[in-house]
């Protein structure tokens, strides 16, 4: 699958409960079937017997809608998350307003016990340590329980040639919702297909990382207050960071956004999402410049130059790493209310001197993980 | 140990208060204790004080019983599960009626907190992550808790040196039921032997996986209603998968059984197994037809060719691989009642195709699994 | 770091409500904050904002106080679990209380639920499975939650670079506690002057494993009823074992205390603590005759001779390993009250035939462990 094809992709699970979205659905899917999706994810039971059905639907292009109002009567219905490009602007808002809600969970004597009796299944065919523990955290913080694969690769059956299918056939049996990690792209998207229980993408490859990219535009609205009409600069390796790449596609669903791209010309943004960007209006430049940048953007999203991309160039490498570092003279040229962000894990590219900084957000930004997966779980699994 | 040696067997643990199990094991036990018995697991607590005792007996042969009614009051006692040889018939109908219960257990709210504060020690020397998922699921849907090793081989103490039994002694410390799975023969009796608590044997290398066996057996009664007087085809890899040997093993407990072994020349069942039911008066022919068998049989146990057996030699691999495939062919031929199994993973000895076809009983069969473990616990660790 | 000035740091972290205690940290610690420090561990919630904060001080050298009463109404406050040199006394009589109320709790339905909602991380950067399932087993018991990394050196953040400083403020935002096994000496302290929620020390590298210690200790006063007056002999690995030398340094607390060396030349135990024990009046004296030893001891304190220390040199090992075997004839010749310990794995440097000895204590001593960690997870979660 090509990266435009990935961009333009769309998943879409809407509820017939929702008749702007329902109409939406009807017209971009090949196959509507409403009657047996009223059994949805919210009937998911203890043993996994949810009577999920999916819409799936593809178009060419996705348009941004004007932002209706959201009332939280309305129930945007979606069974597994699968990519960000599922996600339009309503939806995005509503589960931030769940992921808000999660902030204010707090040790009353024993915690949420509001997904007691629910088993996640984490099911991992890459090390991801960070975004597992993430995930794990939000079940057992909802009072859920966790089944732990930390290297399904070697997951036994794998290695003796079962297909992804069946593992999931199997695992679903187990549990009622999986958190997947895979190395190949789409594998996500097979995975949902087969099961009847909620699946969550957790990385598929070079595809997609749908949390990573939620819990970025949250942070954004958190830390700023809003996401339209603000300036955010993109800066490091944008050729092969997935999390900018689905950044600057979630941020085309705001006005006014302008984004600037500051990166060594080794790993610059790709032509498909410039493309993007202008043909939904979004003002974009390049700069090589990044104190001037700093000093206009509301956003600084710092990521790190990925040697394990460069292969023998080692010296490209080395080139590209050392030339965009956030450190105090970033800081003094930024505003404010301005804040630096990172997906992590960093080496050098922020200096460990901006972290005593109150702008420095990207320690907050990783803790926003853990209150988008909590919303994404309670979401999937209890339904709004 | 040899093959015949370990078929014969037998490990009975049982209870004072069944007169007639009682006086079998007087008859066949070296040594009776029925008087420290009688602290049976019921009283197992928390902390894992047991005081479990054990009724090791050994006999060059088992006689089948014929059947007496089973009512819910006796109590069939045993303290480990360790080899499909210990069960006898009205043990597994006990141990079947607790799992179909457990079929009924669903998500009230909070699900089944019945085995709320014990926790289960899944101690794997070597990977198996179905297994081990499958018992860790079942766990937790009982409210009980988890220890997990995914690969206890590389715990640093294994790796020092320490024995096994030092092991078990540790870890029994900080758990009340051991799940071991382990690369030797021999290994689950040993842990057992050592153990104050329960040891459930979840595979020993070439050995016994006798979970499995159970939810085979589980499975074929809870699909075509009944396991005496059904013909059953085993197909595929009958020398070395330890599934279909244990499966012939526990049918000839059962009345008017027909076994059709349909495997490749290179790994056709061994003769212990074809003595042993033919002692136990048990009907079985050896058939190089697929179709005619599976025309009349009740069970198509279809099984992977095990690659990993062949070593070098590829193109008898190969050749065996191909040989009894279950396709749309198969089922054309199949009765409406009857079913194809499969112990899973599969490669393409069953084709995709047939999943969707309702006699595909695999992927229930897994499921089933999970109940019987659910009710080996329970019974372990709660008493009938 | 060398062993002598690990030896002689200390790190202490007193309350404001004792005011000998309070008064020692001002004397001893360059900075003091009393004002922040009444925001306690006990204030720490279910999110982890725990309002840390930390006396470390720094002395050339601890004096070992004279017993004052311990009342249950003092708090000693500490944060972090980071080496034995932080316990004086009274605070380690004040965990072996918690420790024995800890091995009360039993199976009254549900267990304690103590700890609920509350989250512990396993970051091991090494595989040490006793000791992690014995911190799992303790946060378990107390009706607490886990998050487990078995290999975290292969977190991939880790593996791309990232600091132990960096994974620490991701880790402290999915988690209430971080219990840290890693390969380098000084690595628990860096995380808990990162951490603003409470680290333990689950071993780092050679440099410390204070449970361990606590748990010898305790074990001793569980076994022989006392530790002033006692006679300890350590044996085996003198030279490369932490536990004997943190041992050693823990006793130098007590009254009256003779202890013995005795070891094969080439792994004898080093200066810095037979100096230390000298200028703490500790009696001391170093042997080659295990039976003599062994008839006058209260405590036989067995350990592993350590093959991997050797590297090339196996003779040397080979003639080290069978020197001092602890088997019947040193059972005959000790005292009947008297106990012999080991910190497991033991390959054969206490033959089996001794486990079944009622002075045989090392399982004890390893199921010991599990109270302690019990003990020491509610203090630094809820204070005493």
């Amino acid at each position: 699958m090509t990266a435009t094809s990935m961009l333009f992709s769309c998943s879409m699970h809407v509820g017939v409960s929702n008749p702007m979205m329902a109409s939406k659905s009807s017209a971009c899917c090949l196959s509507n079937r409403p009657s047996s999706h009223s059994k949805s994810i919210s009937s998911c039971g203890q043993f996994g017997v949810s009577g999920k059905s999916k819409l799936l639907c593809r178009a060419s292009a996705l348009q941004v809608e004007s932002a209706p109002s959201f009332s939280v009567g309305q129930k945007f219905q979606f069974d597994d998350v699968i990519e960000a490009q599922q996600f339009d602007r309503e939806t995005l808002n509503a589960i931030f307003e769940v992921a808000r809600s999660m902030e204010n969970i707090r040790n009353n004597s024993s915690g949420s016990q509001m997904l007691k009796g629910y088993l996640m299944a984490t099911l991992f065919y890459e090390p991801s340590t960070r975004t597992r523990l993430s995930f794990e955290s939000a079940m057992r913080r909802l009072g859920g329980d966790v089944l732990t694969t930390e290297n399904a690769r070697e997951f036994s059956s794998a290695a003796k040639g079962e297909t992804l299918e069946d593992t999931i056939r199997t695992v679903e049996g187990y549990s009622d919702i999986i958190v997947l990690r895979h190395f190949e792209s789409g594998a996500a998207r097979r995975a949902a297909t087969t099961a009847s229980i909620p699946v969550i993408n957790a990385g598929d490859g070079p595809g997609q990382h749908p949390t990573q990219a939620l819990l970025d535009i949250y942070t954004i609205e958190r830390e700023i207050g809003k996401l339209d009409g603000i300036k955010v600069g993109l800066v490091g390796d944008l050729a092969n960071g997935r999390t900018v790449r689905s950044l600057a596609y979630l941020l085309a669903k705001y006005h006014d956004v302008k984004i600037y791209f500051v990166s060594p010309n080794v790993v610059k943004m790709k032509d498909d999402i410039k493309e993007y960007l202008t043909s939904e209006g979004v003002e974009w430049e390049e700069s090589s410049d990044l104190m001037e940048v700093a000093s206009k953007c509301d956003v600084v999203y710092q990521t790190r130059i990925q040697k394990e991309r460069f292969g023998d160039k080692i010296n490209l490498y080395e080139e590209a790493r050392g030339k965009y570092i956030v450190n105090q003279d970033v800081l003094k040229v930024m505003q404010n209310h301005a804040v630096v962000m990172h997906p992590l894990p960093r080496l050098d590219e922020i200096e460990v001197e901006v972290d005593s900084d109150p702008r420095a957000a990207y320690f907050r930004q990783a803790k926003n993980g853990l209150y988008i997966r909590m919303a994404l779980l309670k979401v999937l699994l209890l339904g709004w």
